[in-house]
């Protein structure tokens, strides 16, 4: 008798999991189905194209790809909200560049800032403290902060059928990472709350930090002003190889710096999965970049030339407004 | 009468569970006790200690803490040998040091080289080859070399009370990590195999890495001659920031360059354990450093001043000689 009932039990809970659709905000088409093909192959003993569980690595780029990159990358609108909140311990702000576009926001200058002036701006806003202080400098400052579009807290644009993606391959036995060519630190901050992935799990660009014993004797790192990895391009294999140490099966990205990424993934000899977000819905989210035939960019340049590798690659162009039917969670 | 029997079966396992030493080689004692008395309390829920299992990490220093790193450093002996290996493409060797102390078996030129001979060493015999290439280079050299004294190969070397150590880490819900001033991919060689430790769970020093489409179209890693991280003393705490981003609540260690992954562990607020392995052994294994009132070694020093820190800060010090019954799984 219990064993029948255990069987029915099996039977009907087995067929309730089978019947419930784990990527509810994908339309049915190429992309919903190349996510559950893939997943299907990788897992099956059977399949020549099986993937060890020790082997199931998958890593998602995170600005553009994750969440919202639009109108800035949300860690420029950190850098930006924390240039005016230190201003008034330096005087000498009001006179220098880039500084001075910030305090009287100039949005056509800070729209043009180069690599020089971040790097003078993260040096500024990211360094001279604890990576413990920084973490909680990023988590006052996000519980704070809303998108000017949205009128959300950053943390909630998140894009839903993503999160469904990262839960679905954790569901199957993948190790999930974020690879990002933001600030590893930064991630950390709100990742653990956000998408249940602890430190370990976060790859980024970093800060040189060094270790100090304070006078009470308790030992810190401290962040220096000065650039320790930048996790973009070809960084990314690179930090991929430095902290996995395998290739992913299966890679998410949006933009040319996430290309390298992919093509690290493809070579990986198991089944595997390359896709890219394009944005092209400017009603629900953005619209941006060469490969929409839009002026580019520089947060999140999806180029004319990555839309034709995709193709030419077999990549998957994730298609914001056809692909998708909600993006955020806080859509009804 | 089936719960019964499960009831039965449960009690008889949990109790030959209880009975079943898990630290067999090593003997009653202080280290023994302070082992099984910190995990009892990072496990124990109504501990005051008690730590949750996403955060419970430990990390093992390598050379000299797991395995044998006298009369040299398992990688020094690896360099040397293909030095010797590759001079017939260098003839210019035979008249340039450090290289020429090498093809002439000059050992007491060898005991003193100093870091800028090692890194003309590292930079000749480490790099100009893909990832995957040295991984196979230094396979190849690990199944073929013997140690000079036990005349085993380097990787049954390893210290059988310390593996006990890291199992029953492992078994009580411990993610283990090697943290080790020598190459990460050195280690990432064998560490599958020997501790079944993947290579994300391996941290080094590590080498400048360059990512490259061949003309064939399929990408690689290239070793660059050129110093990364340098994963030793202060780099410890650095790199296990940056690659775990939590702290441990164990580590082990035996000389100075671990100094600084201890303090940082004992700056963790719950359980926690400190230890350093003590070389004082010259009949099973070595003995060496000021620690035993013997000379300085360049290789694995472990001072009088860390002795004098660890008795202070309540480290505990491993003897060797005392504390194991057994070193080597090759002992009878």
């Amino acid at each position: 008798m219990t064993k029948k009932y255990i069987f029915l039990f099996l039977l009907i809970t087995g067929f309730a999991w089978t019947q419930e659709d784990q990527l509810p905000s994908w339309r049915e088409g190429d992309s919903k189905k190349a996510i559950l093909e893939f997943v299907r192959k990788a897992t099956d003993p059977k399949s020549t194209e099986y993937v060890l569980p020790e082997d199931r690595i998958a890593t998602f780029d995170q600005d553009g790809t994750l969440w919202v990159e639009h109108p800035l990358y949300t860690q420029a609108m950190f850098a930006l909200d924390r240039v005016k909140k230190m201003s008034s311990l330096h005087p000498e702000w009001k006179n220098e560049e880039p500084f001075k576009a910030i305090l009287t926001d100039d949005k056509l200058a800070i729209s043009t800032f180069d690599e020089h002036d971040w790097a003078l701006i993260i040096a500024a806003t990211h360094a001279d403290m604890s990576v413990e202080s920084f973490l909680h400098v990023v988590q006052e400052w996000l519980a704070a902060s809303k998108h000017p579009r949205f009128n959300q807290p950053y943390t909630k644009l998140i894009y839903q059928p993503m999160m469904e993606v990262m839960n679905y391959l954790r569901n199957n036995g993948f190790m999930v990472y974020i690879v990002s060519g933001g600030g590893q630190e930064f991630i950390r901050a709100y990742a653990q709350q956000i998408y249940n992935l602890p430190p370990n799990q976060i790859i980024g660009s970093s800060i040189t930090t060094k270790y100090e014993n304070q006078p009470n004797g308790i030992p810190l790192l401290m962040r220096l002003p000065k650039v320790f990895f930048i996790c973009n391009y070809g960084g990314k294999p690179v930090a991929i190889n430095l902290i996995i140490g395998k290739k992913p099966s299966a890679a998410f990205g949006n933009s040319t710096g996430d290309k390298e990424m992919l093509e690290w993934t493809q070579a990986n000899q198991r089944s595997k999965l390359m896709m890219l977000v394009l944005h092209d819905d400017p009603e629900r989210e953005y619209a941006y970049g060469p490969a929409m035939g839009l002026p580019n960019t520089s947060v999140g340049t999806f180029s004319a030339q990555l839309l034709a590798d995709a193709k030419q690659r077999n990549w998957f162009v994730i298609s914001m407004k056809n692909d998708w039917n909600r993006i955020f969670a806080f859509e009804k």
